[in-house]
């Protein structure tokens, strides 16, 4: 750590109060007996200047050398090519899917030089300049430091190219290739669209918990929580005196919050405990749940449909340099058209379908599928799929489902055909990934509740405050679900879900 | 539920298609193939207006009644008020602190109103007037439906006011209450001012996992996850073959993605397994912690200061009423002056002083604390309390403390006294509530850390992933945390952060 020693050396040349201790006796009126106790303080600051503002650098029109201060940029060595008299060397610092060039001629530190690696973190301080032919930003380099070396003998990603497979295994250094720096980038970028989207439009969010005393409700199996220090009991939980579970789903808590400032929205991790080793199941993932009162199925869809396009709008305005590469490396290497995909979701309203009409389309459909579609069935991904890619040839809201196939929570539509019950629930197929949002209007009517929980063998005990949301001021309202790493997989075109989260937790995976 | 039947009948005659199908037909360029599986379906719409919305309405010059058409409100009854003619009525939507009143004349449906109480739900259509002498706004009813019903005898929220300790018992309903309403929404107003400052500087969001395989490393107790249908054995967990825990902080997780994308954060639900039974405890708490790669103790203040003010700011402007509310009915009863509290953060940069000078303040202060101070002690609330409100007036960051007192990755400052060895770390203090950040440079050095593991008692053998990250192209780079809640309490004045998480989990609670 030699390297190290150097770096703090080299930064404390760098340190200066800045901005802070100015700004502070600028403004600060302060009294005199915190004067009085006040001394300067030594505290560093590191003036480091991203490499995606200075790759957004205009190029001078004249095509010289920019006669700027010099500028110091930080990052990890991407590539290194040691030709006679020059180096040139690529680094990223995550701001950006691109990669900035450093230019060093002979002048420049030799020993430093010898020390970089792929992998490598330096610093180097130069002038900002314009390839001569390109026009493309580099760095003329006037000295380099290495902050961290990287031996290129056990850096498990020094080669160019690693399979998905393989970067999983080194789950923390993967951020750091090309494919999961973009991959956070367009999540993070998602995540705010989404935001934004429910902030515009007077959501209010609600932290709803994790821990929970609801069992699943046939949503699936459950993790259950004990205190490390205790031996667990099958009985209950001598924390919180009953057995606590991790949560699958914030909508019955969303609902309370609803009944009470009727449009919110959760979103937060979700928890299965299914032993399932597959491409698009995740032990904990993100679900996003808004809920609102005083509204149905429209709200559902119109809201469901304007969140997603917001959130791809802005992954688009904020990350088109990610979004091309998934478009270029991946999505066309398959034949795939992921811009074309995107533009469709974004340029038109979703058209919407009942159940009843798409079991007609696919008993009709020229293609023969695995399961024979037929009223009552659940919807399989091959249907699914079907629906969204080959007859409507984008995203199509399903709506009005058979009761039996739903959640005891939906609101069961008027019945014309006892034969045919169906709920006012609805799913949001898109192509690639099938269902990618599923929603209902929520039954308010506490009989009919009450009703449907004994049919479906739901023990009312513990939600006695969930049929209290009936009992006083009961309200029509209705809310959705998405699973956020299936956006993930939509707007990026990856095909496995565990891609699509920083760390994947799955059967056999908690070891990051 | 005759009254929702009524309701469902009243709300068919208000269902249309509205936008949602008129826009697809517009816009929408279908395929034949698709056009002929589609069938007009009769989707409901609920044409709420706001209460916000109409409350914002301007009063009209000529103070008459609007001749606009008639809008239609939906609420939950606050107050009702029977006169021989007329009935007052309060609604509250939760879009705003401020209800609406609503005027009935003896032509309004008399049956609808004898079923109001308070907690009922209703609609209600009628013109929006503004109140001869206040310029109030408020509705001239029409016609009034009850949505749902609320026995007055049975409804725990019937009487005007209740303490927080017996609304906390009834936690699905105390979000209707005026208290946790503006609790809701001041909170939420926090986090999306954080979101927008860590979104507007270019941080990453990174969803850091809940499971985790780290044990706490000293930070607390932690609580274990198994699965629900296997018995749970004491040396491992069968289904991540390791023991999974509940996640203390995101702190590790967010340095791995802070090791490629330099400036990250993680905000989240956090956990504890004490069995503490305080007002200053919780199980489940949101925990926000940026990190950042290249960055140094000045860069971690100058966020710490930056997001909390622009966070509290954004709640100044979206809440109003909820933090007028705070400051008239809690604040101002107990003596404190909120508004000027939160202006004082607003308005000043946070002054800083190291941990050696603030033993020496602590110890010249006109003071008698219960634990003297020494310098080698950790500071408990009465002395950073102190320090804040005494000797600073407002905020002030605490920096440089005793090594011995601070978590193994805290970065060691150069030993200038061997018998006073501190560290690169940071705490934010706040009046009222004491610590509200506590942050570092982080131990970049793989031999130091490595020492400090030892010494610590740190088992390092879960944590290899960790080390890489000093192994390969290792950076300075620090980062800070800040319990949410404790924000949501300086912020409103409230004192107990079981009203400051909308669903609190703590020894013997999570039955909601």
């Amino acid at each position: 750590m030699v390297v190290a020693g150097q770096l703090a050396a080299s930064l404390s040349r760098q340190w200066h109060m800045a901005r802070y201790a100015a700004q502070s006796q600028a403004k600060r009126t302060v009294t005199k007996q915190f004067q009085a106790g006040v001394r300067a303080v030594h505290i560093p600051t590191f003036p480091r200047t991203p490499i995606k503002e200075l790759l957004a650098a205009k190029k001078p029109v004249d095509d010289v050398s920019s006669t700027d201060d010099a500028t110091t940029v930080y990052g990890w060595v991407k590539t290194i090519r040691r030709q006679k008299n020059f180096s040139f060397i690529t680094i990223n610092d995550g701001s950006s899917f691109k990669s900035l060039q450093v230019v060093c001629d002979s002048s420049v530190n030799p020993e430093a030089l010898g020390d970089i690696s792929v992998g490598s973190s330096i610093s180097v301080t130069g002038q900002v300049t314009h390839a001569p032919k390109s026009g493309q930003v580099e760095v003329q380099a006037e000295s380099v430091n290495v902050l961290g070396t990287s031996d290129a003998s056990m850096y498990p990603l020094s080669k160019k190219y690693h399979s998905l497979e393989f970067v999983r295994e080194h789950l923390h250094l993967r951020p750091r290739t090309n494919t999961f720096g973009a991959l956070t980038r367009v999540r993070n970028a998602l995540s705010q669209g989404l935001h934004n989207y429910f902030q515009s439009n007077d959501f209010v969010q609600v932290h709803t918990p994790i821990l929970t005393s609801i069992d699943a409700e046939g949503a699936g199996e459950q993790f259950r929580v004990v205190r490390d220090t205790e031996s667990p009991t099958t009985n209950g939980n001598q924390f919180f005196g009953l057995p606590a579970y991790l949560t699958v789903s914030g909508q019955l808590h969303a609902e309370m919050y609803a009944s009470a400032l009727s449009k919110v929205y959760t979103f937060g991790p979700t928890f299965r405990a299914e032993n399932s080793n597959t491409s698009r199941h995740l032990s904990e993932f993100w679900m996003l749940e808004p809920e609102m009162a005083f509204a149905g199925l429209n709200e559902c869809m119109t809201t469901a449909q304007d969140a997603v396009q917001q959130s791809i709008q802005l992954a688009l305005e904020k990350c088109p340099d990610d979004l091309d590469f998934f478009h270029t490396q991946y999505a066309k290497t398959h034949g795939k058209d992921l811009m074309g995909q995107l533009n469709t979701v974004l340029s038109n309203e979703i058209p919407h379908i009942t159940y009843t009409d798409a079991i007609s389309i696919l008993e009709d459909a020229p293609v023969k599928f695995e399961l024979k579609p037929t009223w009552g069935m659940d919807l399989k991904t091959e249907h699914e799929r079907y629906l969204a890619e080959k007859h409507v040839g984008g995203p199509v809201f399903v709506t009005d489902y058979p009761a039996a196939l739903k959640a005891f929570y939906m609101r069961q539509n008027d019945v014309e055909n006892p034969d045919r019950v169906t709920v006012a629930g609805m799913d949001l197929l898109v192509p690639s990934v099938g269902e990618l949002v599923g929603g209902s209007v929520r039954e308010e009517r506490l009989e009919v509740l009450l009703e449907k929980m004994r049919a479906s063998g739901v023990d009312s005990t513990g939600l006695d405050w969930y049929l209290d949301l009936r009992r006083y001021g009961t309200v029509p309202h209705a809310g959705w679900g998405m699973g956020f790493e299936r956006l993930v997989l939509f707007v990026t075109g990856m095909d496995n879900i565990r891609d699509a989260i920083p760390v994947p937790r799955f059967p056999g995976a908690c070891r990051h």
